[in-house]
């Protein structure tokens, strides 16, 4: 069983290839979500919200190995492979991407938004709101925890 | 352009029919993610997250309106029609769902999981870590701020 999924729109970003997106977590970068204007009506209500979820593809994503070094340990003198599902790699399975960000502005089938972290005309596929449940005030964030981000 | 997506593992779950899934946030159902044996490699390091998301496939999705009622707000005697993409609704242009999980025991290929709104036997085609920027602690909820969850 496969399943096709089609872009209902594309991300607008400062960011102009893969190399310029070195470091995870640049909250702070603001782009746009352009949804096509046959999606335009599923937008309604969303300026509610003041977080989305943005999946996207890594259509540029090269590969998918099991296992892998995330780019924050890279730089670790004891390189460590991690498997790709305790991951947010752009190389798996399946080339989902999955990032969250922050609602500025809805102007028509345009979304503001904070926390891009895609290149230029990345193919979206879906917004969805961030709800109160995706709020896990008690949660282990595994290798994550002894990553100093920056 | 179009994405192919295949499955890396399915939901065994106690739900087995859509007509059993009829409230949304039944945190407490416990139930399974079987990966495939050939991605298996990817489950490396992911007992040490307490959560995960969940991508899978809304396989019997039907149709893709893009203004929907949420089942949450079916009993509201003045229905409202909500952006599909301010829902979490099965129905939408790309039938991607996305659940976060509390990780229970990973047994082999196996993840036993607390959190499943699934139904036994769907796709699912990616797993990745709850990781520290998925919480935010100021968020404003739209439309779901209104509704009593129970």
């Amino acid at each position: 069983m496969e399943v096709n999924i089609r872009p209902i729109g594309r991300v607008h970003s400062p960011y102009k290839s893969r190399e310029e997106i070195k470091e995870i977590a640049k909250e702070n970068i603001i782009g746009e979500i352009e949804i096509f204007s046959e999606f335009g009506k599923g937008l309604k209500d969303i300026e509610g919200f003041s977080h989305l979820w943005i999946l996207w593809i890594f259509h540029l994503s090269k590969g998918s190995p099991l296992q892998v070094t995330p780019r924050t340990e890279k730089n670790l003198k004891k390189k460590k492979l991690r498997g790709v599902f305790a991951t947010r790699s752009p190389n798996r399975p399946n080339p989902m991407a999955l990032t969250l960000v922050e609602l500025l502005e809805k102007k028509g089938n345009v979304l503001k938004v904070r926390g891009i972290d895609a290149i230029e005309g990345t193919p979206v596929v879906d917004i969805k709101p961030y709800v109160q449940s995706d709020k896990k005030d008690k949660a282990r964030y595994g290798w994550c925890e002894e990553i100093d981000f920056k």
